[in-house]
């Protein structure tokens, strides 16, 4: 490994960053992993070269794919997470006291065993006994799942490889079946600066809304992810996440987050005018 | 020139393109300046090897230093802008009716000479008779005025070399007995991802607060500049960015935008939970 990686956000651009040390690799059926020490983000996960997790910033998106969605229903008892290997999804699920059962769904035991490894601080929360872990594929999961989640959340990587079924409108009907009456869907959507994506965020958003009772996409800035902004959507069955319940149960829900506040749980849905004409 | 550049936002980190072609190059008393086609962004200019300016996304920073200040205002007559020789602001300001004189104070002529020939649809708003061109030291120029104008916008290089000076608390009071009784002073200030650039994001806070009744800070996603996150701090001595009269005025305006809309206008200044305690 050269002392610089580039991780490419197109066939003509990426981040590149300094890389002290290869401290782990590892090839499984699925994908190549490694762990990086790195002087500007710590240790970092690369999947097939790809950046998905620094010490740095983690805190952005596994904050921004869990709580807006746990805040905006009343009762989250049941949830299950679709990916997530590394944990940090999970242990901000855990934070939420009315949660009784997590169910993580991840088609690699490799990603999970490493991170055990190597981001301790996330996968701890393994241990808690409202836990359970499956390593299987997220899709055929789903298949035999009705009316049995309170949330889902897609923690998943981008929509090439293991990845690619979990953009498809059947993975999403399979969702809308295994939640509750009430439940509610949120994925992570890839970037809408990035020119070769937008077509899969058009689509994603399209199947959502013919699905769903209101599809309510989201952004946040990570540093580290495709051109800095990252976009989610979160489908739900019933309840809005403007509604003076969310924002009364967020105020009371004493969590410690590094980027979601009360201001950014409105303001995240408010998208730039580019982003409004890529989902008309 | 490599047939990639590196934009280097830390010693460890940077933004690499693929450069198809220099255009051109040409070093002032001040800096160098270099016009590169890119596959990625279109045209491009870097200052001292810098990103300043892409055909793709100039629209974001323009517009964000530009539309929230002069819709916060309900009647700006006369705009100051100090720096932005590319006119991509200037273009923006013309675009409100209300304005009958903007003052533009570049440090630098090769800038605006070089940008009338690769930035044609930003330059030509100097040929609007409302416009005043100045090449001159923007501090010197402030130090004589008291009273004129109804807004002052900074559009500055980083806080190193010309600009250096433009983030001195001088050059705030400076900007503050330039402005009418009800003026407001916008200034790009950085990105708050960047460790380096944290401590003067909040100098530059702090001695906001201690100028001007209201001080608005705020942010935008800009995938080309420093970790794709950018600030913006709104000092006003009247004006609220945060009343209906901002947003009727906005909704009758007609702006033609990319980023900024109504919604923007009001969630931009929701800052993430790490941005809030950089500015405590």
């Amino acid at each position: 490994m050269s002392s610089w990686h580039i991780d490419y956000h197109s066939p003509n651009r990426g981040l590149t960053f300094a890389v002290e040390k290869l401290l782990y690799s590892e090839q499984s059926p699925y994908q190549k992993l490694e762990i990086v020490q790195t002087p500007e983000f710590g240790k970092v996960m690369l999947l097939d070269g790809v950046l998905m997790l620094t010490e740095k910033d983690e805190f952005v998106y596994h904050e921004m794919l869990c709580h807006p969605s746990l805040i905006t229903h009343p009762n989250p008892h049941t949830v299950l997470i679709i990916g997530g290997g590394d944990c940090g999804t999970l242990s901000r699920v855990l934070q939420h006291s009315s949660v009784h059962r997590v169910v993580q769904v991840e088609i690699d035991e490799m990603v999970t065993r490493v991170s055990k490894e190597y981001f301790p601080l996330l996968t701890e929360s393994v241990n808690d006994p409202r836990v359970e872990l499956v390593f299987d594929d997220g899709i055929k999961y789903l298949m035999s799942k009705v009316n049995e989640f309170d949330i889902i959340l897609v923690d998943s990587t981008d929509p090439v490889g293991p990845a690619e079924g979990l953009f498809r409108k059947e993975f999403l009907l399979s969702c809308h079946s295994a939640l509750k009456q009430d439940g509610i869907l949120c994925l992570q959507s890839e970037s809408p600066w990035i020119d070769s994506l937008k077509p899969v965020i058009g689509q994603m958003h399209t199947d959502l809304v013919s699905l769903f009772e209101g599809v309510y996409p989201y952004i946040a800035s990570i540093q580290t992810y495709q051109a800095g902004l990252w976009m989610f959507q979160m489908a739900s069955k019933r309840y809005s996440p403007f509604s003076a319940d969310s924002w009364d149960r967020l105020k009371n829900s004493h969590l410690k987050c590094n980027y979601y506040n009360l201001p950014i749980h409105t303001a995240a849905f408010c998208l730039p005018e580019f982003v409004v004409k890529l989902l008309a």
